[in-house]
């Protein structure tokens, strides 16, 4: 009998994120899992890693069956702390998600989901990020489901490009109204920050950071036009952030 | 009189770090600083944001004459919240660092100077990081105070192009030592990782991240060649994270 490929499960909202539970469900029937994701909820944490504190890992029964560990980290942390715990054995495939909210656009610079998945392309490991449009905790993954089995289905029959990985977005409608895939761009969107201001019972001002995303971009090719268009949007995601054209611009400057 | 640019500084070493000292020093030649930066190191933070605490934000006294603030954020949220302080007034510039330690090639992932160079970049406004390759927190910043000084002289006076910051990195070298500066494409290398296992007085295992960064690219026009030869290092990054190159051959994919 043919080896099943393994594949590293983890995401940002943590172990007992609806989201996961999703994903585990889904990865489940394409291979052996292992299952590395943090202990609470880590989303908006980027690239982040943990370098100034220790970090734990503990066994978890929380999906039985199945190898799980929770870890005190960020999602990258946990890419890491997955590669240490299988000792040079190498993931046939990682998948991170299915994230509790979009992550579509410059929404993947603060997306912890996303950030594993870059992670395990640093490593040379073909990695997908999911998210549902969708921040509910009681959000509803079945159309989602049928997008991870497709996508991880394909994933492990061709391969994903070196160096890339793939930031999956799959828009908040029920399966039957998804219109399909389309491979896309990044849209050129951002958050237009806000800070609401409260006082402590103490006196003490403090922040809570809120905003709105606006979309500068009307690409057709965009991932923000797809999933507007009813579409599941796949930007292939790469972590060479070199402005390769602006170059020769800059070799002009005088220094 | 002309008005002075204004320039926003900011690090992840957190305000007391000499590299930002040395930052200070130099950019108050240039314009009216507003200086805005973590109150406690926050290296790696990457592109982490707070989305679950509440921020504070207090006054400095850290450096006189000057008006500075800590939060108690991430590197971007330091970012953000200075925008949020200056009620609409955009600074002309942004400068992170200097931080203590390279942000060469991936590193700029998990880099929480550069990745407020990004968030700066996403508002629309010219940014710069500044890094030495030196980690000590007595590291000699003379030579990179140097090359700071002709760096962001040259972004004040011709444009930064839009959609772009600069990762610049410094070789820990004497002045009279450094070869120049090289426009340069991050080098395509990796940090190979480690854990070193530890266990607390009470008997529980717990990990630090170790590890060595290995250089896989021989390219001569890349930031480790420019480091290794003496160069100060300029990296034109780009928050447009699609590989865009690999758009077509995943558009073949059955799904």
């Amino acid at each position: 009998m043919e080896k099943q490929p393994l594949i590293l499960v983890t995401n940002d909202d943590g172990i007992t994120a609806p989201g996961i539970n999703s994903l585990i469900k889904v990865a489940k029937d394409f291979g052996e899992l292992i299952i590395v994701a943090p202990d609470k909820p880590q989303s908006g944490m980027g690239h982040a890693i943990t370098v100034n504190e220790p970090l734990y890992i503990n066994p978890s029964t929380y999906y039985p069956g199945h190898k799980a560990f929770t870890t005190t980290g960020t999602p990258v942390d946990c890419v890491k702390l997955a590669m240490h715990l299988l000792e040079g054995e190498r993931p046939d495939l990682i998948v991170s998600g299915i994230n509790h909210g979009s992550n579509a656009s410059t929404n993947v610079l603060y997306s912890g989901t996303m950030s594993a998945a870059v992670e395990g392309c640093l490593d040379g490991i073909p990695s997908i990020g999911f998210s549902l449009m969708d921040f509910a905790h009681d959000a509803d993954f079945s159309g989602a489901e049928i997008a991870v089995k497709k996508i991880v289905g394909e994933a492990l029959n061709k391969d994903i490009p070196r160096d890339v990985c793939l930031n999956v977005n799959i828009p908040k409608l029920p399966a039957s109204e998804i219109n399909g895939y389309r491979i896309c761009r990044q849209a050129r969107a951002f958050w237009e920050d806000g800070f609401e201001e409260r006082t402590t019972p103490l006196g003490k001002k403090y922040f809570w950071l809120t905003g709105e995303f606006e979309n500068y971009d009307a690409g057709e090719d965009t991932d923000i036009w797809a999933l507007k268009n009813g579409y599941v949007s796949i930007v292939p995601t790469q972590f060479d952030m070199t402005a390769h054209h602006s170059i020769a611009e800059i070799n002009s400057w005088e220094i």
